[in-house]
């Protein structure tokens, strides 16, 4: 690790920059950045996340010279406010918080107004001129202290948070709603009784030195990194631990001084739609927590304008709003206090937005200049697009509804989207709840405790809080529906009902909400496809008249000009080919062909075709030795020769019918066909019913049937005969099949005008001779085909990888082979010993953060570090055989984004994955190209001007440091191995 | 390939050696090196293998010089023996004969006395003087000639051979009852008879241009390499069929020319038991393949010294057996011809022999300086060393089959050892009949055709022909029990008995041979361990009375000082472990610890603790949540505690109990321990009546017992919940494991003053992680113990790599494992998604010659280029991490000879194998070190000295061609990829 510990940044000196997130967190980055264009920041240092890690790699101890240098840090603070920790004149006052490199909302602990104590709490007073501030500050301190730092519990699940209850008797003694209607005098009580409550719980005094309250403070941040809630949500974004939290550590501005004084947090625009508005809240005379915990509800940032003593502020934040948008290049989240009428700034970030407001923004942005194209791009998040597609209300169960009266209040509108289910109040109810269908967490505010059920929920309700309170936050990230502070629902968690207007609604019963008007009603709504859904699916609503498919449809084709990974689907009926074109897909990466042996009438064919093919095989092995006699053996198998041959001539015409479908939707593009994949009992019925039903169909005894399923049963079906060694000892299969795509790409192409490309791909193959096997077979009939209909038909053969040893000797298939697709589904199962189907006795406690043997389900996101590395193998194989091989994935880790961006690594040629999943794929894949593209090395940020005026934006232009990310293809580079 | 495909051999000119089997063929350059080491060769040429793998490489195409390169080497034959091919003076005859790299007898075709045509036979008769022998010669030649060439069939099942049929005809209507017997002028009518036989059958002339013969020879060799019957043996021995083979064309020479005329076959040593004495047949008046054939029954060679006109013959042939050893340093297998009283050498090989013969004559020639020691080991056949290990008659039961006067007779002792099985009498009911137990083959006379019947034999019986015969020749090979030449057996195929001496016995019925001695017996006799087994682990017989163990003991030894590859064992018990170091095993490398879960009462306790386990593992999952009230969990959940920890202290104990019994065995030597491996419900019972009784035994009710079998359900329990994923999810059964074992050492450490070497290995390890958590929990018992003892065990701790993860990721799990055992039954599975278990519906087709997707099976003999790739993948990033790493393998492969070669090359420490398999492995890896050591280059084969003398040994020694091979570790290279 590097030596320099800590980073300072403010008025004078600024050490740090945007572009060091890594090393200084968001948080740390962005304030040092702010004060190094100019902004008011409250000046402070950043320990970086390097001693967060180094202090989780060494058993929670500090690099040995890190006091040293918090002492110097404090020092050089002390020189540029002129105060001083501690100090009997001046004293600085301190707040710490964590900033890891990605946001992590709430889930780590923050310790404000540190360097009071009964001393320097006079001081403050005597400098304010305001009693109950200084002793509200002190009351604020001691108890977040208390509980960080020192343990106490604070809140459980009915609130009896033990601080909460000496301030309600407070409250209650003064006779007043709020803590701050009670005087000095009550707040001295509160804090006397605070501290007796601290030496109580914990046996020690509360401390008075802010340097050990500083120590202290920075270790429970630390500390917080690794609390439970901290780890779900990590789990959850998937940040690795070893990222660590850095430690911002800055003067205090006092939002709480009075009238003239406010705090409060905004976003530049609207970050659940999008919309360009200035999108904020404050609170008069408050300090930044009130408005975060959503204790308070607070104002509107445009009520500001109106309020005496701060309208200057207003027309200053305005000014703040457009100039952060243009330093920064993105929507900002920005938390600001004013102190007595100056505003500084405590933070800004690149806001969390949902899916529509992420289309919307980086479409007006961008256009308007305000935002880089690439980094419309790499701020995507790819999986988020899916919400785009998430259902909204059914307009005539709306309707009804409504007329019903129904509608029983409105709350902020917080995440867009449409949400029916079940009532719960508690995370663990809501949990339990969705084993059984969708829920709604409904909270009178939620806090970080509150994470398992907002994941649980497809909606979340609250009664307090506003656009910015936790859960708001959460669920947007989360894309979650969510309705915030809808102030007059009245819950009542001891009684378990919900109640507004005259309607009350009992937990476990039914209640919708729609996250982008606010709404909420009683019982059910059904819901109606997306928006997107409407324009590009069921084709109901035009493209023009949807704002939401403009922005998209931008944003996509941003995305197609950048990824260098072509985009497949996973598709088997026409239907599902066409949708997924309409969501970009260029080709079909996957058509499994058994799909179609289920359907209707042609299962029969199918099960005629198993039933004889045993005794088939026993024939032709008799036939097939030396003097044997055909004529006689002919006479003596001629049932199952009739049976089989007949069932695959059936067969035949069915799916040459399937193939044209396919191929007309496809018509132009790479249609890849797998041949009979699964295990033939797959195919066969098993109750007694439907056995003795299929004999008869059959003309053969019960027995017979009965006893072929038998004789298929296998112990290791995953490992059994299926994929192309059924083709291999059943060539007649394999024939069939060809024929069936032969003959429908010959009649679509003379049916319109346009030839389909087949891609056959013989599926399972571990072996280069079985891919020659089979492909005589191909190619023989192709000949066949296209010699009787005088009609040529481009295609391309080749194996899917999916077993260790292909990929093994993908050097020798390659021969063969003209593509390799990996099947990464069975290829993870093959590769780690580990049936899916299985898994569920032992993985999910793998999950466990504190065994974590996997980061995340290997069937979700692609195992990078085993399959990855054998992925890579058969890449290299399969180049060195045949330099121009094409290279695909169809397995499902195709849609998902950080299996896409190892697949454009390893450099494949595309991905496939499901019809819905192609736009999170075109994202997914133009991210990764940028991110992988050459960069210039980023230039070492050069030490801060010295900044002036408080707010207004200073005029020279910050330093580039980034170099714009060129479109490139990335040069074959190996894949750093995941540790 | 080089462009010389024929070379010449004999007197003049001799242009090839000993030295290029690979190029000439086995017989080829044995020839060429007898003419150059002066023996009286018939002078010929060699048609190289790479013509032969051209020829199949090419569609059956010849290189395209290579009808002029015969033509010029049949004029320099011309020129060498004065004689012309077709020529009406002096005409030149010839034979032509397969000769593969190794040979494969009777399996590919010969075609003698090629170059007769009405014209020569008569120049040929009139230069003998003997107009039958001429016509017999031209009567075998067209028979011969027809059959193979033009492809008329020949024998049949029921032996109606149509050429037959008419010899037959012909001695009926002479009344006489050999073919020797019949007339000049019979002959002739039999000629012309095969003629239109071959006229009508083919529509074909007979061809009279010897030239035309000639090419139809070469070709029908050449395609009998492909024959049935040699691909069949070819797999069997494991032959490539890329080796081709050689076709030599040689000049006749008679054994039929009258009485001072013979042929013969012999070995320099008896080739059953290795005894120093000549063993040898021959025929007078008679050519070759009449020996072979077994249709006359020869004369054993030492009689020839009283066969008038031969004496002087005999003698020469002493002298030969003796030169042969000395110049070929190996028991030789020779063939010889007689004409009119000059003996010619035909071939000369290294014998094939039967294990004893091998140890023997080993033993006596190496210790006689006639062997090179290291040739001693090159030319084993580790995989017959097992023979030595067949039973021989029990000592009671044999005298009571003499008493009840159930031995028919005697026939030649062919193939040592005891076998007793049904009788039957052709190759398809043996196979059939072997399917129920053992059987004995009996024939007439073996052929060819009836290798797949001797294949499945236990032992093979023949009525005629010598200790050549194929049958001999074949069972030795095999390791078969055989007696050959019973002549006074009638065997009757049509009425489906073999009677002698009053006896009759049916097919289906009985019998037992001793191969050993030659006798037959009615009925079973019961078979006891061999002598091998009674010296080493029944300790019945001491080794000073056994030659047999003298031979063995002289080579195994011979073999350690070769081999670097450690030999371990697989075992599970103490007395598998004591019989595996009888055999030579140093030390376990596989104790698979729930075999010992199965024996007595302890069954009940692991049944115990599964039924519980899932339960207990609910249990601790909600005490390990925050917040949980354990003494409430532990009260609810208090009967499953009770059990489940009840039971793993139940079978702490005896665990320990097994292991100080193992340890004990192998004190001071290694033994691995691999901790708990199958899945679950492998141990649970699955009938009404034993789900009942468990469920009483355990007091709990039917049902829980029930739905446990159920939950434990896996579709692929090969891929399931299982190996250390069980140890991971119960940390308790790998604590108690561990526990058992350093108990155990403790203990025995304590007993015997020898400590043994724990070896613990984690089974089914894909994740770095999984191996970290198992191992923290084997070094905190192992400290626990070794502190409470005050005891130092030393031990060590691993992996076996059975997943292709752990093979992929090799690096990082050797950052703990300190040592790997590569468990390739797994591997071998999951590398190539294929279930051994179910395997049995297509593995067998994909072996067939035909498919050939399989060379062999990939369960028994490794997969080198598919597991074997990822054995070395994993090798490398083992030592790449921990460059000591100990390196092994315990999958059954581990007994397989080419799999330990594999082994060997690339860098394994040691192998694991069953215990009887461990001489087997020692062979196979000294034979393994040998064959790669660097070896100086073979120099090229210098020109022949012309050669003199008929037979006498010349005094000049052979240049050395091959430099004795180096005793040396081998150096680390890639292993070669096989094609």
């Amino acid at each position: 690790m590097a030596t320099k510990h800590v980073y300072l940044f403010g008025k004078g000196i600024t050490e740090g920059g945007a572009s060091q997130k890594n090393l200084l967190g968001g948080k740390g980055a962005n304030l040092a950045e702010m004060a190094r264009r100019g902004f008011n920041v409250p000046p402070g240092f950043t320990i970086t996340t390097e001693v967060c890690t180094h202090y989780y790699a060494n058993g929670r101890k500090y690099p040995t010279t890190l006091k040293a240098d918090i002492r110097k840090a404090v020092a050089a603070l002390e020189k540029s406010t002129g105060k001083k920790l501690g100090g009997d004149k001046n004293p600085m006052l301190l707040a710490v918080r964590s900033g890891a490199r990605e946001s992590m909302p709430g889930m780590m602990d923050t310790i404000l107004n540190l360097g009071l104590n009964d001393v320097t709490v006079e001081i403050l007073k005597k400098k304010s001129g305001n009693g109950r501030f200084a002793y509200d500050s002190y009351r604020r301190f001691v108890q977040m202290y208390s509980g960080v730092v020192m343990g106490v519990e604070r809140a459980s699940e009915n609130d009896e948070d033990p601080f909460e209850i000496i301030l309600e008797e407070a409250r209650h003694a003064r006779g007043v709603e709020h803590d701050n209607q009670l005087t000095e005098e009550d707040l001295k009580d509160v804090i006397t009784k605070f501290k007796k409550l601290v030496k109580a719980k914990t046996g020690k005094t509360f401390p008075t030195d802010p340097y050990e309250q500083l120590d202290g403070s920075v270790g429970a941040v630390f500390n917080s990194w690794m609390n439970e809630r901290a780890i779900l949500y990590r789990k959850k974004y998937k940040i690795p631990a070893e990222w660590g939290t850095a430690v911002n550590v800055q003067a205090m501005v006092f939002g709480n001084m009075g009238d003239n004084s406010g705090t409060g947090v905004a976003f530049t625009r609207n970050p659940a739609n999008g919309t360009d508005e200035f999108y904020g809240e404050f609170l008069v005379n408050a300090q930044g927590e009130d408005v975060v915990a959503g204790i308070r509800t607070p104002l509107k940032v445009q009520l500001m304008a109106n309020t005496k003593g701060l309208e200057h502020c207003y027309k200053e934040l305005c000014q703040v709003r457009k100039d952060l948008e243009k330093e920064f290049g993105d929507l900002q989240d920005f938390e600001f206090t004013i102190e007595e009428g100056v505003l500084y700034m405590l933070q800004t970030r690149n806001g969390k937005r949902t899916a529509q407001a992420y289309v919307k923004v980086a479409h007006d942005m961008v256009k308007a200049g305000l935002m880089k194209p690439e980094h419309a791009i790499t701020s995507a998040d790819p999986e988020a697009i899916e919400q785009l597609l998430a259902p909204i209300f059914n307009q005539g169960a709306y309707a009804a509804a409504i007329k019903e009266g129904r509608r029983l209040t409105k709350g902020l509108p917080a995440g867009p989207g449409a949400a029916t289910g079940t009532l719960w109040f508690t995370a663990e109810k809501a949990e339990q709840g969705a084993v059984h269908g969708p829920v709604v967490l409904a909270r009178i505010e939620t806090s970080p405790e509150d994470l398992r059920g907002m994941i649980a929920a497809a909606g979340i309700l609250t009664a307090r809080g506003g656009v910015s309170s936790h859960a708001a936050v959460v669920a947007r990230q989360m894309g979650k529906v969510c309705v915030a502070g809808a102030a007059e629902l009245n819950i009542d968690y001891a009684a378990g009902t919900m109640s507004c207007g005259g309607h009350t609604i009992r937990e476990g019963e039914f209640v919708s909400i729609n996250g982008s008007t606010g709404e909420i009603f009683a019982g059910k709504i059904d819901t109606a496809p997306s928006e997107l859904i409407q324009v590009l699916i069921t084709k109901t609503l035009a493209p023009k008249d949807s704002e939401l498919f403009k922005c998209y449809d931008f944003v996509m084709k941003l995305a197609d000009k950048y990824r260098t990974l072509g985009i497949r689907t996973n598709a088997d009926q026409p239907d599902q080919a066409i949708n997924a074109v309409a969501f970009g897909a260029e080709g079909v990466g996957l058509c499994r062909t058994e799909h179609m042996f289920f359907e209707g009438d042609r299962i029969d064919h199918v099960r005629e075709l198993i039933i004889f093919a045993a005794e088939y095989a026993e024939y032709k092995d008799k036939a097939s030795a030396p003097g044997a006699d055909a004529d006689k053996l002919k006479n003596e198998y001629s049932v199952a020769i009739e049976h089989f041959t007949g069932a695959l001539a059936k067969l035949l015409p069915i799916q040459q019918k399937d193939f044209e479908g396919l191929f007309e939707a496809m018509a132009d593009k790479p249609v890849t066909v797998r041949y009979l994949d699964p295990p033939l009992h797959e195919f066969l019925p098993q109750s007694k019913d439907q056995i003795d039903g299929l004999a008869k169909k059959l003309g053969v005894n019960f027995d017979r049937v009965a006893n072929t399923i038998h004789g298929l049963h296998e112990s290791n079906p995953m490992l059994g005969h299926r994929g192309c060694r059924l083709g291999i000892v059943y060539p007649e299969i394999s024939e069939m099949q060809s024929r069936a795509i032969f003959r429908a790409a010959i009649a679509v192409a003379k049916k319109v005008g346009k030839a389909p490309k087949p891609e056959i791909m013989i599926p399972l193959v571990a072996f280069d001779r079985e891919l020659q096997l089979q492909l005589e077979i191909v190619h023989r009939v192709a000949k066949e085909e296209m010699k009787a209909a005088g009609k040529k038909i481009d295609y391309k053969v080749g194996t899917m990888i999916e077993i260790p040893r292909a990929a093994l000797t993908a050097a020798d298939i390659a021969q063969t082979a003209e593509f390799f697709s990996f099947g990464t589904n069975d290829l993870t199962q093959t590769t780690l010993g580990m049936s899916r189907d299985d898994s569920g006795t032992f993985l999910p406690f793998y999950e466990r953060p504190d065994v974590s043997i996997v980061k995340s389900n290997p069937f979700a996101s692609l195992d990078q570090s085993g399959v990855g590395r054998l992925m890579q193998l058969a890449v290299e194989g399969g180049r060195q055989t045949r330099p121009d091989i094409k290279l695909g994935i169809c397995g499902e880790h195709g849609g998902d984004p950080s299996s896409i961006d190892f697949c454009h690594r390893i450099g494949l040629s595309y991905v496939s994955c499901s019809p819905f999943r192609v736009p999170v794929a075109r994202l997914a894949a133009a991210k990764s190209a940028l991110k992988n593209a050459p960069v210039a090395e980023v230039k070492k940020v050069a030490p801060a001007k010295k900044a002036a005026k408080p707010v207004a934006k200073k005029a020279a232009p910050a330093k580039k440091v980034v170099k714009p990310v060129a479109k490139k293809v990335v040069a074959k580079k190996p894949v750093a191995k995941k540790k």
